[in-house]
């Protein structure tokens, strides 16, 4: 397992003035992912789960949805750097090269086409209320230690009864997405119909573009969406809820399959 | 002024059951910048401020640092979508074009190229503990009644005296840094040696990758840094404070240039 965190000394400041003590940093470091013999992207993220990061990131970038599409997915170190070397299969469709670094925060997609799936008006399953205020709390137990301070972020695909499937973390919430459903991917669970999206953060309109692409039917939130997710929750017929608190949980869209 | 947060009705769920209320949603819109015909960027961000978060989109992308680079920066709006024309001065090299829309999270940058400035090594201010444990203070009294909440990042320059900037708001960190810069840049008051960058959330790559562009010395953050932000304020001298607390904070780089 790579290094999620690093122990590096800072100087602290207080009361008592300055002491030198040693603390942990979330570890960011670029992913190049290759394709033949071009890069397609720079991924700045936290090492650890790193094939399914990209195949998360091809999910979106190049609609490759079922494992089949992808014949081989390979780490390697090159010129000081982690990279994944991408063999598609025959008649996939490539990425377009792009020459842009993709930030640890950012989960860039080619939103010129808008890759979304279609909507998902047939799922009927309903999230009940004790079932979504359970579900931060079981991300947070499924964190490491140290994230559990708050210093990553995590998500996570859950069933309607509440039962968690494997945890993902990364200093970028949109690469802990992606690690997520480049799983499902490569497990060939997509489309994951019968499935929640459960992150610790908040939700912008790249991640609802990524659970659309994936096909998950709701999407848990413990902080708060923007605008056009909401708009893009709605359009797409997914369940958003969000703000979980101690005693109360907004629901933003499709309010009729979720029960108090 | 845009309109920077939207009042929705959402379904809140508490112990009484479910009740229907009005709730106020950050806003999150797309925002294209265009070069004579081409679309060089979609940025998902929050409206207002614009043709700052332009320009500070051009100083990290194609390294226009002084006003006279740019020669025209036009609000329009074009195909229900809000654009800015870019007009740059004649010999300034344009940034490529990209396919890829950036996320609101995300301050992606040409990183094959790392447009990062000379070190600034001549920067030999030194900022005061209580300089620093007031920053982050100063800079949510600067944010608009909502934002107070913790529905916006925020972020401002400040002097080594405490005095800040005007504030600017995002729902991405990167966007509301990239106003911030955009408008120095405009002033036409970068490089902006003698100046802090005053950010509310967490410390990427990124960040200190748009603060060396911008030529800022320091940066004072209210959360953590990554691994790999420390590495490049050290490598390129710029101060990094982080973890505002009520009896304490943290110094990750430069502690030489910080005083207790």
């Amino acid at each position: 397992m790579p290094q999620m965190t690093t122990r590096r000394p800072v100087h602290r400041i207080n009361a008592g003035g300055m002491s030198r003590r040693p603390d942990d940093l979330v570890v960011e470091a670029p992913l190049e992912l290759h394709l033949d013999d071009t890069t397609l992207a720079v991924l700045m993220r936290t090492p650890g789960h790193d094939t399914e990061l990209a195949a998360g990131w091809l999910l979106v970038e190049s609609g490759t949805s079922a494992p089949e599409h992808i014949r081989q997915l390979r780490g390697c170190w090159k010129n000081e750097t982690d990279a994944i070397e991408i063999t598609l299969a025959a008649g996939v469709e490539p990425p377009r090269p792009r020459s842009f670094v993709t930030g640890a925060a950012c989960g860039v997609c080619s939103a010129d086409q808008l890759t979304l799936g279609p909507a998902i008006a047939t799922c009927e399953k309903v999230l009940s209320a004790d079932v979504a205020r359970e579900l931060p709390d079981a991300l947070r137990r499924g964190q490491r230690a140290f994230e559990r301070t708050g210093g990553l972020h995590a998500a996570a695909l859950a069933t309607y009864d509440g039962v968690l499937g494997p945890v993902r973390e990364d200093v970028g919430r949109h690469n802990a997405v992606d690690k997520v459903l480049g799983r499902a991917l490569m497990e060939g669970e997509l489309p994951a119909t019968d499935r929640l999206l459960v992150v610790s953060g908040r939700v912008s309109f790249e991640i609802v573009q990524k659970a659309v692409a994936a096909g998950v039917s709701g999407i848990v939130a413990v902080s708060a969406p923007s605008s056009m997710a909401v708009d893009l929750c709605e359009e797409y017929g997914l369940v958003l809820v969000g703000m979980m608190r101690r005693d109360h949980f907004n629901i933003y869209a499709s309010a009729d399959r979720v029960s108090a």
